[in-house]
């Protein structure tokens, strides 16, 4: 039994002897450019069922199918984590996607805050980015990537038992205030090329469940802020322990 | 006295009262791109003196100077970590420098491993763009850019007082290992996509300065692996304490 060297994402249920009908493009991506013949092996994943092998079952220029045999992996859920970031440049918003699939956020939220220069984001194109990094960096779980919405918007219902961990420049000193106690709920938030205002800063100082912390004495980018946020999170109280 | 909005790196020494010739290439950027004007202020840096506020002195299409007149920050160095990684493509060869420099390494080196795909690299254009970083992330510090080096033909002569962290997809757990009593030269090797061979893993583990860490659960990219172990370094022996 040859192993799968293609990881695909499918909507499809996932089970032993399942038949999963492909979409042109699938079937275009698979056939056209990988030159996949039957009885080829896929890795196939949908964020609920774990990781499945199946084989080619009907291949065609823009359709085909594949059939279920059996589990490679189980599922495995990220931590309760959210990712709130302020849009930036297009390749950068990208980037802070697919690195916030493969650091393992359950959720990916754009948020708009005062001096957030983008005005939207396609929803749909970002959530195909967090599909594209799932297949690539082994995952099985897909983060889910919400529609842009305003901070000022989302902190008065914010969720009473998730904590928000944000960065602040202004700050001396790395994340030592974060502990299990604190719950397992978080999201951590990363402002804008420049920063919060002053208003969202004293307001986020003055909230019960933020927890302002540092990354260190040199200006990062939004993406580097996004990737080192994540590494300080994870391992101070996510699955990296 | 207005402040200034526009870092430039310059090669020039910095002083007080000194006077800076603008290359070809600066004063179109000062003049033609920025529309900067006689006396207009401007941010300087060449990595040795700090930072030194200057003023616009002659403005041309081709040429131009600057008159330096007070330091506004002084050098800050990183710490003395080394990144070492295996470049990859090219767009994110460029975004690892630009990475690296940000979260404060002192020296930049593309090493060749067993799967490494890059047969060169453009040293020159590597470090043009740590300079670029620099300039955007408010460093007072540029990290030299070294020549691709073959691992195989770093590690026999690799100096005794050097810590050196890589990261092994294959551990479980954390940086738990890395402590202050091991000195405090350091380098981090990140591994190709591929990942390293089993002939360096077991050889790596073998060398007595080196410390194998987990980047957690899910494989993360080259340029992703390097900003997380920044991070984990940064945080338990570097300045972000």
């Amino acid at each position: 039994m040859k192993a799968a060297k293609i990881r695909l994402y499918v909507e499809h249920p996932l089970g032993e002897g399942q038949t999963i009908p492909l979409t042109r493009e699938q079937a275009h991506y698979l056939f056209g450019v990988m030159r996949l013949n039957i009885s080829d092996a896929v890795s196939l994943f949908n964020g609920r069922d774990g990781e499945w092998r199946a084989e080619v079952a009907e291949a065609g220029k823009r359709n085909g199918s594949l059939r279920v045999d059996m589990r490679t992996r189980r599922l495995q859920m990220p931590p309760d984590l959210w990712l709130m970031f302020a849009p930036i440049k297009k390749a950068r918003t990208d980037f802070i996607v697919e690195k916030a699939t493969e650091m393992g956020a359950a959720r990916i939220c754009p948020v708009q805050t005062d001096f957030t220069n983008a005005e939207r984001i396609r929803q749909d194109r970002l959530q195909a980015h967090a599909i594209e990094a799932a297949e690539q960096c082994g995952g099985t779980y897909v983060p889910e990537v919400c529609e842009l919405q305003r901070l000022d918007r989302m902190l008065p219902g914010w969720p009473e038992d998730r904590q928000l961990m944000f960065c602040d420049e202004s700050l001396v000193g790395a994340a030592k205030t974060l502990g299990k106690a604190q719950g397992e709920k978080w999201a951590i938030l990363i402002g804008p090329e420049g920063g919060f205002s002053d208003a969202e800063r004293q307001r986020l100082h003055s909230l019960p469940f933020a927890h302002a912390v540092s990354l260190g004495p040199r200006i990062l980018r939004a993406d580097t802020a996004a990737v080192a946020a994540m590494t300080v999170w994870q391992q101070a109280l996510g699955d990296w322990g």
